[in-house]
C-alpha cells in the first residue's frame, strides 16, 4: 500500500490538506510538526515542559514582523521571555553569533529548563538549534520557521550548526527540536525570490522519494507560486512527511538520510565558488539537482527525459536553470571539500532508473564536470 | 550480593588489580577502559574503525613527555597523524581553543572518519571531546588521560565542554569516547600537588557509593601517595567501575548521575570565588566534600563522626582541609550560578545516614553557609 516501500512509515501521497499535526517518530525525541495557519498561543500551551525562561532568537528582518506576536504567545506560559536579535544573512551563521547566543543565555540566567525559540529561516534555526544543543550540554528548543525553505527542510530533523571559512555546516550537532511550528501565514511576507528558492527543496522530494507528489507539483506549480493556502498546506505537509520518514529511519545520516542531499554536493560547491550571497541556497540546490540528474543519466541509465522535465519544473518555480561559468579545478576542489566526500572519490546522490528514489554513487571527476558544464554558461 | 544494590551492574569491591579492560555499558556507545601499564600500540590496534586521519590534541606540558610515543603507536594504524598542542591550564578551556581545534581539523582535511586523541588531563579531554562532538556533528575520539584526576573522573562518561566567563562547563555536549587508555605509567610524572588533587576524586567514590572501598582507601592511603603500582591499579579501576555504573544508569544526568558531583557545588564556588588557579579542582572538591558532609549531618542526620573521618583521610591524601576566608553573599551567588541550581533553592548532593550512597537535597542558604564556615578560616 505504501507508495515508497523502501521508506518505512511513509503513507501514499494524498492531495488533501489535513489539520492535525504531523509527528516525527524518534522514540523519546519524537515531536510534533504543526502546519497551517497556526494559533501560536495554542501551540505554546501544548509544550509539555515549558520551564521558566524562554529565549526568542531571531534576525533583524523577521523580528519586526513576528517577534511581538511570539512574545505574546509565550508570556502566558513562561515565567520570563527574553530575546536576542541577530543580523540577517548566511554570513552571520558563524562562531561570533554562536558566542553571542551563549553569552546571552548566561547573562539571562538560563538553566537546563530554558527553552529557545528559533524565529526565522534556516540560518536562525541552525544557529539557535546549535546554541540549544551546547548550552549546558543541551536544552529544549522550538523551531518557528518563517521561510518556505526552512519549513520544508531545515527546521525538521535536528541538523544544527555553523559555517567555517573552510566550508558550510562543518561544525554542529544533531539536536532535535521539541516542536516545529510551520505557520503558512508567515510565507505571505516572503520575497518572491526566497519563495522560489524554497520551492527547490519542495521539488527535491519528488525525484528522490515520491513520483505521485512530483506529478502533483507539476499540475499545481502556478497555484503554489501564487501562494494558494490549500496548495501550500499540501506541499509543506508532504515535504515534511517525507523528511520525517527519512529522518526517523536514519537520524544521524549513517546512510539513507544522505538522499536528502540530492543536488547539494553540486549546490554547495556552486554557493562556495560564487561566494555566499550570489545564489540563494535553494537556487544552488535547484541547479545542483539538474547536474545530479544529468549525472544519473550517464552513470545509472536514468531516462534522459528526466533532465528537461526537471528543468521545466524548476523554471516554472522561478528558479535559475543555468549556472554561471565555473572554473573546473577549483569547483572540483570545493566538491571534494564538502563533508560527504570521504577520503578520495566523490560520491553523489543520484537517481536510479524510474526514480522516485535515490542512492549514493561514486562518480569520476570527468563525468561530474561534464554534468556541471551541461548546465552552466 | 552487590555491595550497592541501588546501583545496577556494580559488583562488590575486590582489592585485586585485574588486567582486563573495564567496559562501560551504553548500548551502541559502549566502550572499553584500559587501566594499567599499557602498550599503546596494542590499544591502537584494538580500535574498531580507525579511519584515515588521527589528530592528537595535547598541551605544552604533556606533549613533550608523551606525544612522540602516542604518534609512534598510531602511525601503523592511521594513514596520517597530525597534532595540535594547546597552552596548558584551565584558563585555556575556552572558545578560543575550541575554534583553533575546529580550524585545525578543517585545515588538516578531517572528515567524518577522523579520530581525535585527547592526550593530557581534564582540560585537554574536555576540550578535545567537545571538539570531536561538534566537528561535522560528531566524530570519534579516544581519551588518553595522563593525570590521576582525569583517569578516575573526567575521561570516563562523555561530559565535554568549555568554560565561559560566567561559569565553568556552561557550554558543552555529552559525547562518549570510543576508548579510554588510563596508563598508570603516566602518573609517575605527575607533580605531588596534582596527584593529591586526583586523590580527592578517588576518595569521593567511597562516601557516595562504596563503604568497602572507603575502608580500603583508609588502609592504603600512604601506599597510594607513594604511587605503589598495584594499589593505584585497584584505586583507578574501582573509581572507574563506580563511575561507569552510574553513567550507564543515567548517561545524561537526569537524576542519579548528579551524585558524582558530591562536593562540586561548594567546590565550583570555591574555585570561582578565589579565581581559577588558586585551588586545583580536586582541592576545591575535597573542601567541598567536607562542607557537604557537614551539611549532611545537619540536614539528613548523618553521624557527625563522618566529618572528622573524611577530614583525616583528605589530610592523609595531602589535601587542604580548611578553605580561605570567604565573603558569604558572593559565595552564595556563585553557588546559585552553578548549573545544578535550577530556579530558586540550591540543591546539594548529600549523604544520608549510613552513607555509601548519596542524594540530591535542597537546603536553605543559612545551613549551607554554616557548613562553609565550619571549614573555612
Amino acid at each position: 500500500m505504501s507508495s515508497v516501500p523502501w521508506l518505512p512509515g511513509l503513507l501514499p501521497f494524498r492531495a488533501q490538506p489535513e489539520s492535525h499535526a504531523l509527528r516525527i517518530d524518534l522514540g523519546e525525541r519524537s515531536y510534533p510538526i504543526h502546519i497551517g495557519r497556526l494559533d501560536w498561543a495554542e501551540c505554546a500551551r501544548q509544550l509539555s515542559k515549558p520551564g521558566q525562561l524562554a529565549l526568542i532568537v531571531s534576525n533583524e528582518t523577521v523580528a519586526p514582523l513576528y517577534a511581538d506576536r511570539l512574545r505574546a504567545a509565550l508570556e502566558p506560559v513562561y515565567g520570563r521571555v527574553e530575546s536576542l536579535i541577530l543580523p540577517d544573512g548566511e554570513q552571520h551563521k558563524n562562531w561570533r553569533s554562536l558566542q553571542s547566543l551563549q553569552t546571552a543565555l548566561a547573562q539571562a540566567g538560563a538553566d537546563r529548563r530554558t527553552t529557545l525559540f528559533a524565529l526565522g529561516g534556516g540560518v536562525v534555526g541552525d544557529l539557535c538549534g546549535f546554541a540549544a544543543a551546547i548550552w549546558m550540554r543541551g536544552v529544549r528548543f522550538v523551531q518557528v520557521p518563517t521561510t518556505l525553505l526552512s519549513q520544508v527542510d531545515s527546521s525538521v530533523g535536528g541538523k544544527t550548526g555553523i559555517n567555517l571559512d573552510e566550508g558550510k555546516n562543518l561544525v554542529g550537532a544533531f539536536h532535535q527540536p521539541v516542536a516545529v511550528w510551520a505557520d503558512l501565514a508567515a510565507l505571505a511576507s516572503l520575497p518572491a525570490r526566497e519563495f522560489s528558492a524554497g520551492l527547490a527543496e519542495v521539488i527535491k522530494y519528488g525525484p528522490i522519494a515520491d513520483l505521485a507528489f512530483l506529478d502533483w507539483l507539476e499540475r499545481h506549480m502556478e497555484g503554489l507560486r501564487a501562494r494558494d493556502a490549500d496548495l501550500l498546506a499540501v506541499a509543506v505537509r508532504r515535504s515534511c512527511e517525507i523528511k520525517a520518514a527519512v529522518v526517523a529511519a536514519d537520524e544521524h545520516e549513517v546512510d539513507l538520510r544522505a538522499i536528502l542531499n540530492f543536488g547539494h554536493t553540486f549546490g554547495h560547491a556552486l554557493e562556495n565558488s560564487l561566494g555566499y550571497g550570489h545564489l540563494l541556497h535553494g537556487e544552488a540546490v535547484g541547479l545542483g539537482m539538474l547536474m545530479a540528474t544529468e549525472l544519473s543519466v550517464q552513470r545509472l541509465g536514468l531516462d534522459p527525459a528526466w533532465v528537461p522535465r526537471l528543468r521545466r519544473l524548476l523554471e516554472r518555480a522561478g528558479l535559475p536553470v543555468q549556472a554561471p561559468r565555473l572554473a573546473a579545478p577549483s569547483f572540483l576542489a570545493l566538491m571534494r571539500g564538502d563533508k560527504k566526500s570521504e577520503a578520495g572519490a566523490i560520491r553523489y546522490v543520484l537517481l536510479p532508473p524510474g526514480a522516485g528514489r535515490a542512492e549514493m554513487v561514486a562518480a569520476p571527476d570527468a563525468a561530474a564536470l561534464a554534468a556541471v558544464h551541461a548546465h552552466s554558461a
